[in-house]
């Protein structure tokens, strides 16, 4: 029963089956395939406008490219301070910006909200000898499983562009976020005033595809550069591409997003006299204690510790193919703790 | 009849198999998997030592992150006028390093010589004015397809090692050099004093499969680091570690490689009066002037020009999957121009 | 009565009459004159140990260049949240480190104990996700005027030495820290474990002469060439190694600090019932409201406010050159608050 | 007789009394002194139009700073291979700009010529994988000794504009140009379309006075950024604000920089069968062979050798306080090599 974190999982058969449907010819490289030039249109039509996209290697390389083109070196990005860019992904973001600084802040689910943000942005807001808030960066869903409903990502985005300040998101499990809103992409984003989106397609079914959503468009050229400079413009771009679109297709992202969700929901109701916040993905957070998790890993479950050492809590994560008998499995271990 | 470039080709059928058979269960990610953790091994077979294997999304990578880790920020790099890191990765060595400087030098077919290596070393060598000559890549295949037997690979190793400077090889082109020489992959590598090698598969039948081979064991930790950093550690490493094995396995890549060369040949042949240099892997170099090259596009063949704008000359690329009627037609046009 | 800072202070006469008695004569540039020759053995003298010396042009420089040194660009620099390196460089220790990231820890007085660096480098050690910590800085005395006794310093030190991780003490007031302690400087620095000092002089009555002290001279390559490249190699070095041999001759540098210290003792016990922490070096900080603040002001004190804005509380600095009759005028304004 | 570089002279009688003449009173701060804020005026009026001047400790850092502000990471920056930004910097545009490359370009006396820079900019803009020329650098006078007269800045400029690229002269001895050519500043800077310039007083007699004189306003900000994170904006900013009004005031630069010229062409005279270069300012380059240069060491005079190794080629340059003895003693020694 691995419950370890949704990139364990395998590939989708869609998207399996895409990589081999566009196997059979040569096709220019670096981004000028049929496929790849399908991207910005096919992503322009799901968030209902003109965007620009760029695939990557990595969440890491997404969020990282696309920040680095929202901070100048002396910029500041506030995030929280569990956010992954912060804490998973070994100073990356401070690496292709030059050496800008994160701005931690505080938030319940590891959320941010826009009163937080708007006294962050005050709070280093002074003179030459201090950096200068550049740009704001929000998990969707955050790494505590919460969302951001569209009106909250309003409110950021307002205080953002009062304060002159760039709008990342960094989307790895964006579809989840979706989902689990039942919104638009476009309802959780550009509407709100977000600049740039690090999409995730990886967790949830694909290979190696993510993406950075640029909505501003005059940011595109560098964006371009640094992905270029940092090794993400994949010489076979086809691939990638070709991944991208199944995942697009029929709505393919959502379903396999929601059936996650829908079985995180039942592991939450399993839970529900352990749960360190709500479940509102398909990421769980229980607090049941030491012991209690050790019987669980003793009778078979596999996850991940979570939050400070020795405070008991663990993270259950549903993949996209997670097997139902394994889940209805976990739920009755949970509610045997109760 | 497409010779713009071995990365317009697909993926061969062994390697697009290889993906789908690892793709039926949940397995760690961030290198953890089982295949992944098989890449040392494998390789250290190939290579008949103890080597690191560090894969990544693109060639541009692989050098840039084993450069960054041969050399200080204020350190050169001693390479080709026409290396790819020079010309043709927007400055990607820069970035990693932290700014370190490349030093061009010159040599026929885009060649080094031990002996122009050692005037450069001594050349840059001076004071605290002047950077720090700190490390020598060349290409193998080179940007003009030619190759470095054994002895010239040892001879710039000595040369490396008496200045106290790394040894970097871009082997994007690796399978085409061993495949012509007819050597092991350790004689044109570590036996030769070569520390890190961007090992290529990706225009040689891959998908998206690069890795730095680290031989000198000492750089693995900063490697690893750089490449979190660059955000080429890939979440789900089972597939490029399976497109890696699969390269490797019944020596598939060689077989690929040698098919490549053998056809070059034939089209070296057959432009034997226009040659600019001799066909040593899988790229052709032609200099019929202009008109000839109109009178080739206009008879459907398709390649990119090369060299200096306007000096009628052109590059021909042989893929792994190159159709033989291709090349006979393209040799029937190359004698027509005779 | 001008008590905003130190850096608003003159140049003293002794260090002026240096810079003349060394502008008589062509001497070699960049280090290589007799002055700058002597800088080693002079300090090595004060400090009892062999060390490297490196003028700069600012405190900023001497602390960015020594961290920089310290840290892999993936580590982190555990730090007080107060830090000058962390609040009024802009950034500067991430640019010369190449991104890597300060961590913030909190303690009174802008002190950072033992302890909390223990816990802080367990917490931020874990795996190629999260940055490696690689260095800790403190500032002798601290942004709060407190200073670290010789116990405080070497119970740091094993934390450091214990972690592998290196040990940097941002002196911009190393003076008034030596002379409040009464400590000799290798007490607070190599002795207790210390790896790099920015020595500070100019606050303290020099003109520019700020210095890297190095004692792991392991280091001192590096840091030679991290300062090349930063500009801060003086073309005619006679000039800051005149005021740096000038500031330790006769112990200038502790009779101006002493001075300063003595008077803003007078200071603290005016100002006693408001004070927000001791007055132990030159720097006092009291919390009278923000009318009391208002009082001093219209009553002719000149000084920053301080912490969190509308909390009113000021910060008064007393310069080696301060008048007595001023610190006496601003005593009496502070008792006539209370 | 010391012809070693004209940084090994002390520092003007004037600009020694303007330190001491500012040396009376607590001031503010990092710029914001009465002498500060009388530079951006002071060399308006030098330059006939509103600019912006910003003080740092070095020649070095003028440029790299300059030059970072000119250029993305990703862009090349045109220099002649003999430029003191690629030979004598360590990389410091490099390390500034976070990995911009210096694209070598040839021309006589360490000049380029505007056809040179439009070819170079031709060659350089190619696609994504190649770098994106962003700058041009001279050096006023170069590394030769030679100067551009206003008409050839013009071309440059010309190009420069035409290509959209930022315009930077390194001007370490800007005075001996001016001085040489009996020009305006204006005329060999804005007016020929110069964005960017680096302006020198150390060589010239002053301590340590560099500054950045921006004329394209719009890149202020970030150059005050650029400063204030390599640690080059000064705590005590009056003292380098002195030097540099001293050394406008009754047009002392040009006096002093005029004598070394002339010194110089009495050299030149005398070295006349030897020179490898006209004499144009105040550096005299001769080739008499090494047994000729041997003879001129063992009769007293000091300098050094130039150009390849071994090529009996050696640089004499005159300071502003050179020994008018010493120039006629050297002139007769040259004289009698013939």
């Amino acid at each position: 029963m691995n419950f370890r974190s949704d990139n364990t999982a395998p590939v989708s058969p869609e998207i399996i089956a895409a990589l081999t449907s566009v196997n059979d010819m040569p096709v220019a490289a670096y981004g000028e395939d049929p496929w790849s030039k399908r991207l910005d249109e096919t992503f322009g039509e799901v968030f209902e406008r003109d965007v620009r996209v760029f695939t990557v290697a990595s969440g890491t390389a997404a969020n990282s490219i696309a920040i680095a083109s929202a901070t100048p070196p002396w910029g500041g990005v506030i995030c929280h301070r569990e956010a992954h860019i912060s804490c998973d992904e070994c100073g990356a973001p401070e690496f292709y910006s030059g050496g800008a600084k994160l701005v931690l802040v505080e938030g319940p689910s590891a959320k941010m909200s826009a009163a937080t943000l708007k006294e962050a942005v005050a709070r280093n807001t002074r003179d030459i000898h201090s950096i200068v808030p550049a740009a704001v960066s929000i998990s969707q869903a955050t790494e505590r499983g919460a969302v951001y409903a569209p009106a909250e990502i309003a409110a950021l985005g307002e205080v953002a562009r009062a304060s002159k300040i760039a709008f990342h998101v960094d989307g790895a499990r964006f579809a989840n976020a979706v989902a689990a809103l039942g919104c638009t992409p476009a309802g959780i984003t550009w509407r709100g005033g977000v600049d740039l989106l690090a999409f995730g397609a990886t967790k949830n079914g694909a290979m190696a595809a993510e993406a950075i959503i640029c909505f501003d468009l005059d940011r595109a050229e560098e964006i371009a550069r640094r992905r270029k400079r940092g090794g993400h413009l994949f010489c076979k771009g086809r691939y990638p591409a070709a991944q991208l679109l199944a995942y697009l297709k029929d709505s393919l992202w959502l379903k396999l997003a929601a059936r996650a969700n829908t079985l995180a929901q039942q592991l939450g109701e399993a839970a529900a006299p352990f749960l360190s916040v709500p479940v509102e993905t398909n990421q769980v957070f229980i607090k049941p204690g030491a012991a209690a998790l050790a019987k669980l890993r003793s009778d078979g479950a596999d996850f991940y510790d979570w939050g400070e050492v020795g405070a008991g809590e663990a993270r259950l994560v549903v993949s996209w193919n997670q097997d139902e008998a394994d889940v209805k499995r976990l739920c009755a271990l949970l509610r045997s703790l109760q």
